[in-house]
């Protein structure tokens, strides 16, 4: 029986959902490479893609498309829930309380319905509950707006352009599964007890919201602020070099070559979003850095990662800092659902082992 | 890379905190006899063993009391959101968003402060709602009893005899940790991503929800009720065993010999509630089963497990069916929190890999 520190060497599930190929630099969800998908679909073709193994055909997409839309009015119930919540209760948790309180209409096995209800439900979760906590009147969901239009609407009081939908799209695509990270690990942990959907997404939601999972857009966000200029980017990241720290956005604990999503983001970003010029900051202080990085670190690959350029976006498309982690999770709920889908599909109780390492009674 | 199902053969933590030892039917508690502590011990004496490593001295074990006790009276946001989940929520899944709700007052990492608070209010937490989805007036909170003895008075609305609160306390006691189960494990998941309490127990508690979490004494009741008789003990279970059927509250996936739990709970029933007919016919009927068990499948070795004799405590001090999950919870909450405790205190993330088995792009 090996014992093991992190389970990092352990597979501990067989997946169709997605292959992430980090010596390759590449990610597949089900048959098609996640960049291509990014550049050309929809993010409800992409979840369509992931619940059923195929993308949809224009009836199976207006389909699904409806039951997003009408899940996007929140049950009175969740509105009162995000309503007792004080204001200090950060956006994570208030997101992961929410969704516990969906209550699912099938309890077991979980059903593609119910995962577009959550789905459908939390991008209004987070706009409504972050207008209330800063003080802004709840924009109540538009219903002739996409998914991912009718989110930046709901947060901004104003229909996005189509440049701004398509970006977020973008990210959003890239995002929605990524093989068993820690969150979607503890979603399948969770439902293989034959606990309910909302109860999985809730464990999954849990381990979203630390800091050592991954998806830290806004430290680069912060050093991109503090950079400021272009003149003050070669200055500014040697110094940082020098001084042994890490740069934000770079470098990938799987991706030992470049990380495919943050080729997609910036090809997407520079089509566009070329004048703006906080993308020119970006794009600039990117080559700095990747010179620097190789001057300082050599053979070490560090390559630009999928939170730089997702910085980019969400800067670009004004979605603000607070909300970044719950952003992420708009996306990757379609994932988590996903495995837990297919975890229930053909389920075994997820149960490790323990060794005692404790005093033995006198 | 050894492929895994369900981690059964998987070390995934070394721990301090119990030592099941299912080929000799021992559980020991960092150094304790569990049925030992059980027979002599208070739950919150208990609690501060798992969380500190030492039982309490006498002025350590009144500040524990106390901070346990101040906890009782919830905070007015969990109440709101107790009241505003529709009736047709289940216990676990209220209480688990009512645990999403309850604000650490430290985010990482985790501190014993913030584990007794948790486990200090989650009583009043069942209590209150159980009160309001069976249209009863919520009873307050005691703060003269002690932890279990005021579970009880909250539920039953008088202060239970000592015989009843010893009782329940040795449930409590055998089933507050057991090495890395699914909701534990689920709940290490989340902390190792530097998620705080809340959510790691949040986890937790969705795991706990699914009946493939094992510990589901209202099935023994149901058969216990379906006996009615001494009499009818060995025609019912004779018939069920004839019919291919499982025996409720026998055999145990890791104790191939007696479960030393079911051992205790019996020697303390028997002691506490001898005068009680329902045990009477409980007694009876483990009797009879196991002799039926030994014909049946001879050499299986399936003794009496915990869920047993929990059933029959569950029933003699009058808990109801609908929050028997939700009344371990309270229990195994304290090695949970023992658990996220000793997880931080030397982290690393909990990370599994996948195979992708899906196709290829074309």
């Amino acid at each position: 029986m090996p014992s093991v520190n992190g389970l990092a060497d352990i597979v501990a599930a067989e997946t169709e959902l997605s292959m992430v190929d980090g010596q390759r630099g590449r990610l597949v969800y089900r048959g098609y490479e996640a960049p291509a998908l990014a550049k050309t679909r929809r993010f409800s073709e992409v979840a369509h893609l992931l619940w059923t193994g195929r993308l949809p055909d224009p009836s199976e997409l207006r389909e699904l498309e409806t039951q997003l839309t009408e899940a996007r009015t929140l049950p009175p119930e969740i509105v009162a829930i995000l309503d007792a919540l004080p204001p200090e209760v950060d956006m994570m948790s208030a997101l992961r309380t929410a969704v516990s309180a969906i209550r699912p209409r099938q309890i077991w096995p979980p059903t593609i319905e119910d995962a577009t209800r959550i789905a459908g439900m939390m991008p209004t979760i987070v706009a409504y509950r972050h207008a209330k906590v800063t003080g802004q009147t709840p924009v109540p969901p538009r219903l002739d707006l996409s998914h991912v239009a009718n989110y930046l609407y709901m947060l901004n009081g104003r229909a996005p352009s189509e440049a701004h939908t398509r970006a977020l799209e973008a990210y959003l695509i890239l995002t929605i599964d990524h093989g068993l990270n820690a969150s979607t690990f503890a979603g399948r942990v969770a439902a293989s007890t034959q606990s309910d959907l909302s109860a999985a997404l809730t464990a999954a939601l849990a381990a979203m919201k630390g800091p050592l999972h991954g998806g830290a857009p806004s430290l680069v966000m912060d050093m991109l602020d503090e950079i400021g200029s272009r003149e003050n980017a070669a200055p500014f990241l040697r110094a940082k070099l020098e001084r042994g720290e890490r740069l934000m956005g770079f470098g990938h604990r799987v991706y030992k070559t470049r990380d495919p999503r943050a080729e997609a983001l910036r090809d997407i970003v520079i089509e566009l979003t070329q004048a703006d010029p906080w993308f020119d900051l970006a794009a600039h202080t990117e080559t700095i850095a990747l010179r620097l990085l190789e001057e300082y670190k050599p053979g070490r690959e560090l390559y630009t990662n999928v939170e730089y350029w997702a910085a980019a976006i969400l800067r670009t498309v004004e979605i603000p800092k607070p909300i970044y982690t719950a952003t992420f999770s708009i996306s990757r709920v379609v994932g988590w659902s996903a495995h837990v889908l297919e975890q229930a599909a053909n389920n075994r109780l997820i149960r490790p082992q323990s060794t005692y390492v404790g005093p033995l009674p006198a």
